[in-house]
């Protein structure tokens, strides 16, 4: 199909559900944020990288998703927002505190109203909400969960909290597993399932699958959901066994399995219908390809703007005729 | 006495203990840490004024004090940190809250890191502590009270809470009266009464008295601490009838009574042995001077370093001589 006979899909497409983490979900999040109406468009976001740091809740994955979808997410680092300062973390370490963390000026605007609305007993979902409209975003950002979650990184190093196996050690100490504090008790909001339950389309975008993927399957009814749903479509974030950015291919390497697409797929194979390949793996397509599982080659990695609208293009007609 | 006669104190003086509020407090408190060692000097602060916002406790005068000593007070605004910047704050009104209360990025550091040590169980006396050694500060700054005690200005506008009166309405509203909300609770901390009692010289800064001295001397074991106490000495804040910074004179006249260092005097007759007026002043000795309550006529209005080395230099010149 050339680029021509692709449709607007805009006025086509009914309610439209994205699960991300980070920097490769937030640009999808924001292709498709150009393309579905806002009232049909909901991003389930990851909160098991969150933590607390100076008694301030960090929702790293949120930020990253809101900031992108409110233009003023910083492009060179991923995270934070463009052109920020850090003029408090340079007080917050004259004090002898630790700065490993990088928290821009304008950021800690949302790390502090986040935890003062949280401590005030409102919910995340609440509070993302109302965050994210403040800042002009118009799909609606869901947290997974409103309750603890917590990725454990297990390294030749120890156990690591996520931040300090992503930050401070960059992702260097080799990983033997990784598990998630809270699973036994934490659960999806109702507004995430039943945006799920009321989704035409499900789209996994190219986030890292072991902790920015996982964490949401694992939440109670998630994956039920997404076997239930008509069309689930998965984003390869591996793109010639690399990651394009992030530890997912070393991390999949150290756990003993194939930095490939055909692995990530493979951990989806349950629920999906579709899987979308890069054009560099186009190879890939015959070993994923199977019955009730379509194929899409494209490409997938996106620089600018339009990169991010023409993959979530292709990515939502590609689902639609599932 | 001339200049040439003051012997330097510094060898010569016991521990020194001043109460002091905001930014006349500060002065002569940066004054007496240039002329008293540290470990012989403490000051004891009005804690009030603090409240809360956006979930972070601000401590106004606390604040004003350690960053005086600390040598980065901003000297123009009388608060905050000299150089900061404003992004946070600005980030917080794009997130459609009021920024009336002007945090500076460097401030913050103090609010958010006091906020997040509170929350951890400590008291505010170990954070000042805490805070104030890791800026350099050398003599102990205590807080008042480890309590709830605030201050509220009953006012022609009703009942404001003290930063509603004195920022967002920059002390406009006639005052009717001022009462301490938690007074019936709120007790001085122990190093407040230790240092009260081991004190050989106690000096009332040239502080608001209504509204910085008043709520320390309301704690229960104070005004009995001060009685019992060998040399107490008030430096007026009121010169030449006017206050030299903030409300004071005009809180004084719409509560009915004259804006003169005689009106201050009057207030601690109970306990005061010394009185400092400034040379504007001097007509008013007579009035003040009574047996057992000594006035000194000085320079009490400190612009520069050297002002607040020699005013601190002669109080505790006077005090001494008591």
């Amino acid at each position: 199909m050339t680029k021509s006979q692709i449709p607007n899909p805009k006025s086509q497409i009914g309610h439209c559900v994205a699960l991300a983490g980070g920097v490769g979900g937030a640009k999808l999040a924001y292709g498709l944020a150009q393309v579905v109406p806002a009232e049909r468009l909901t991003i389930i976001v990851n909160t098991a990288d969150d933590f607390e740091l100076f008694g301030l809740r960090i929702s790293p994955d949120l930020d990253t998703v809101m900031y992108t979808l409110a233009g003023i997410a910083n492009p060179e680092t991923g995270w934070g927002v463009a052109g920020d300062s850090f003029e408090t973390l340079a007080a917050i370490g004259r004090y002898g505190q630790d700065t490993w963390f990088r928290l821009g000026d304008r950021d800690l605007a949302t790390h502090i109203l986040r935890t003062h609305l949280l401590r005030q007993g409102r919910t995340l979902t609440v509070v993302t909400e109302r965050l994210s409209r403040a800042l002009g975003v118009g799909p609606r950002l869901l947290p997974m969960t409103n309750d603890w979650l917590a990725t454990i990184v297990e390294t030749d190093e120890g156990d690591l909290e996520f931040q300090d196996y992503f930050v401070r050690r960059r992702w260097q100490p080799v990983v033997r597993g990784i598990r998630f504090a809270g699973v036994g008790t934490a659960r999806p909001t109702p507004e995430v399932l039943a945006a799920l339950e009321a989704a035409h389309i499900i789209i996994l975008c190219p986030s890292n699958p072991l902790v920015s993927i996982d964490p949401i399957l694992v939440l109670p009814g998630v994956r039920e959901q997404l076997k239930a749903a008509p069309r689930v479509v998965a984003v390869s974030p591996i793109v010639g066994g690399q990651a394009l950015k992030g530890p997912s291919a070393k991390m999949l390497v150290e756990l003993g399995v194939e930095a490939s697409a055909h692995t990530v797929a493979a951990r989806y194979t349950d629920f999906l219908k579709g899987f979308v390949l890069d054009q560099v793996d186009a190879a890939e397509e015959a070993r994923i390809a199977q019955p009730g599982l379509h194929v899409l080659v494209t490409n997938t990695i996106m620089q600018s703007a339009a990169d991010k609208m023409m993959l979530a293009r292709h990515v939502l007609e590609f689902a639609a005729s599932l």
